[in-house]
C-alpha cells in the first residue's frame, strides 16, 4: 500500500515516517499488516530522512490540485499533520485558516474522491479546550477554543467526523498534548516555551521562562505521541464507533517539575540558563489552557502517556545528542 | 443604514425584512435607533414582499465576488438565513457544504473588509445537538450534531465566534428552535413534519405524521422567531461577552399537542386529514433531536418563547387567511 504524510518534513512528520519504513509493513486491520510499498512526505519543504521508498512532494495544501494529485491507486491511509501552528494561526489569521481549514477540507475531498476507502488520521489538538474549564476535561468536556488555531483545528475534527459518519473515509482525530521535549528551533508555538526550557539549556543556550514555574500543563512526548498516533491509525473503525474524537493520554507537569527532571538528568548547571521573566500575553492565554485531563477511553483503547517526566528528558538527550552541549 | 438579509426570500427572511421595513428603523445600540435607508436581500430567488427600499440581488453565496459586492459604505448589520435544509444538506453533501459552509465564509471574510464593524446575526439551529444527549439540554451541553446540516451551522458558530474574539466582526449566533407552522410548501426539512400536520390539514389537503404522536419537539412559532432575531441583532455586544452562541426560548411540544391544539382551532374536521404512518428512516433521525432545553441564559438576556402552542396555530390562521380552506 501507499501511504500519505501531510507537514512530512515536521519533527513528528519524520519520526512516524521512519517509524513506518523500519517497520516495513503497517496494520489497518488486526492480523492484517501489508507492505508499505511507497510513502509521500507533502510539506512546504523537504526533511532530512531519506529512505528509497519515501518521495518528498513541496507544495501548498490549500491548493485542491496538489493534494488529489499525491493519491495513487493504493493509496490506503494518511496521516494530517500539515498545520500552521498556534501562535503563527493567531498572528496571521488568513494563512491559518488556508492551511488549518482549507488544508483538511483539500485532503477530505481529495480522499472521498478514491475508489477504495481511505483511513484518515488527524492531528487535532488539547487547544480545541480553553477558557473556563471543569477542574478535570473529559472527552465529553465541551470544546471551547480560545485562539484561531483552537477552532480551525476544531472544525477539521467536525469535518472528520460528518465525511466518516457519511462513510466517504474512516476518519479518526487525536487531540495532541503539549509536546515536551519539541527538538530544533524555538516555533511559532504558544506553548513552546514547554520544550524550550529543556532543549536550549541541554544545547547550553540562555532560554527564557515567560510563565509562572507552577504553571501546569498536559505533555506528552514525541516518542510517545508518535507510538498513538501508529496506534489511532491501527484501530478498526469498530473501536471508535460514532464519536471519531479522542482526547490522548499525557502526563500533568508543571515547569518546576521539568526543571527538576532538567537537574536530574544534567545535573545542576543547564538550570544558570534559565531566565524567569514573566510575558503577561503568553500567561493571558496559558492560563486558559487545560492542564488535567480524565482520557478514560483514550487508555481503554490502548493509547498509553509517558511514564514520567524525567523519562521524557532522558529520551529527548538519547535521540537528540548533536543538540546536547557537551558539559 | 444598510442591512443585508441573506436568505432574503425565504419565508423568516421576508418577515425579517417587512418587520424591519415597517419600523423604519433599528437600533443597534440602546436608544440609538438609525433609520434603514436601504435593505438588500440576497437569495436564489426574488421574495414577493415589495418596499421601495427593498432591493432583491439573485445570486449564489458561495461565490465571494457576489457575496463582497452586497456590501455599501454603510452597511451596518446582516442578518445571515441563508442555508439549504436539514433533509437537502444530508442528500446533497457538496451542496449543503457549498451554501451553509462556503456562504459563511464568503460572508465573514466580506464583512471583516469593511471600513466600518458590521454586526452579523447567524441563524443558527438546534440541529447542532443530537445523539445521546442529557434530558434538559443547555447551553453548556456539547453539540454533537448528527447531519452534515447540523455539522455546518456548528462550524458556522465556530467562525463567528472567532471573528467576534478577533474583532473583525460583531457576531453571534442563535439556535433556532424548529419552527412551527412554516408556511409555504412542505420543504426539504427532517422535521417539516411539525409544520405540515397544522399547515395542511387547514389547507384542506391530507398529510402523513411519519412518527409516533407522543414525539416531542422544541418548536417556535415564525413570529416570535423573528421577534427575537431583531432582538439578538440588537443586543450590544457587552451582553453576549465572550461565548456568541445561543440556545433560543421554545417550547416543548408532543405531535399529539399539536393535532389538539389544531383541532381546538378548526375544529375536529381537520384531523381526519392526518394520517399516521411511521417512517423508520424519518423516526430514525428525530430521535436523535433534543426536545427539552434550558434557555435561562437566553431569557435573562430577553428572549421570549410563544405562549403555547394554541397561540402557534392562531397565529398562523391569523398570518395566512389565503393558506386556510374555507370550512
Amino acid at each position: 500500500m501507499h501511504m500519505i504524510v501531510t507537514g512530512g518534513a515536521g519533527f513528528l512528520g519524520q519520526q512516524c515516517i521512519a517509524r513506518l519504513l523500519q517497520a516495513e509493513s503497517f496494520a489497518l486491520a488486526p492480523e492484517a499488516a501489508q507492505p508499505i510499498r511507497a510513502l509521500t512526505a507533502f510539506d512546504v519543504v523537504e526533511g532530512d530522512y531519506q529512505h528509497p521508498k519515501l518521495r518528498y512532494v513541496v507544495g501548498d495544501i490549500a491548493d485542491p490540485h496538489q493534494v488529489s494529485a499525491l493519491f495513487r491507486d493504493d493509496t490506503a491511509a494518511i496521516i494530517h499533520l500539515a498545520a500552521v501552528v498556534s501562535g503563527t494561526a493567531e498572528a496571521n489569521f488568513d494563512l491559518g485558516m488556508r492551511v488549518n481549514l482549507d488544508g483538511i477540507r483539500n485532503l477530505l475531498q481529495a480522499a472521498r474522491a478514491q475508489a477504495k476507502p481511505i483511513r484518515l488520521l488527524f492531528a487535532s489538538s488539547i487547544a480545541v479546550f480553553g477558557g473556563e474549564l471543569p477542574e478535570v476535561v473529559r472527552d465529553e468536556t465541551t470544546p471551547t477554543p480560545q485562539g484561531s488555531y483552537g477552532i480551525q483545528k476544531y472544525i477539521g475534527e467536525q469535518l472528520v467526523q460528518d465525511y466518516s459518519r457519511k462513510g466517504f473515509i474512516d476518519g479518526r482525530s487525536v487531540r495532541i498534548p503539549t509536546v515536551v521535549v519539541r527538538p530544533g528551533k524555538p516555533n511559532g508555538a504558544a506553548s513552546g516555551f514547554a520544550s524550550n526550557i529543556i532543549r536550549e539549556p541541554l544545547a547550553g543556550r540562555r532560554v527564557v521562562l515567560p510563565v509562572d514555574p507552577a504553571t501546569a500543563m498536559w505533555v506528552a512526548s514525541p516518542r510517545a505521541v508518535v507510538t498513538m498516533l501508529m496506534h489511532a491509525l491501527s484501530l478498526a473503525p469498530e473501536l471508535w464507533g460514532w464519536n471519531r474524537a479522542i482526547n490522548l493520554p499525557g502526563l500533568t507537569v508543571t515547569m518546576h517539575e521539568e526543571i527538576a527532571a532538567l537537574a536530574k538528568v544534567a545535573g545542576q548547571e543547564p538550570l544558570s540558563l534559565i531566565e524567569q521573566r514573566p510575558d503577561p500575553s503568553i500567561l493571558r492565554l496559558v492560563n486558559t489552557w487545560a492542564s488535567r485531563f480524565d482520557t478514560a477511553r483514550a487508555l481503554a483503547m490502548g493509547f498509553t502517556a509517558d511514564d514520567d517526566v524525567e523519562a521524557i528528558v532522558r529520551a529527548y538527550v538519547e535521540d537528540h545528542p548533536e543538540a546536547i552541549h557537551k558539559l
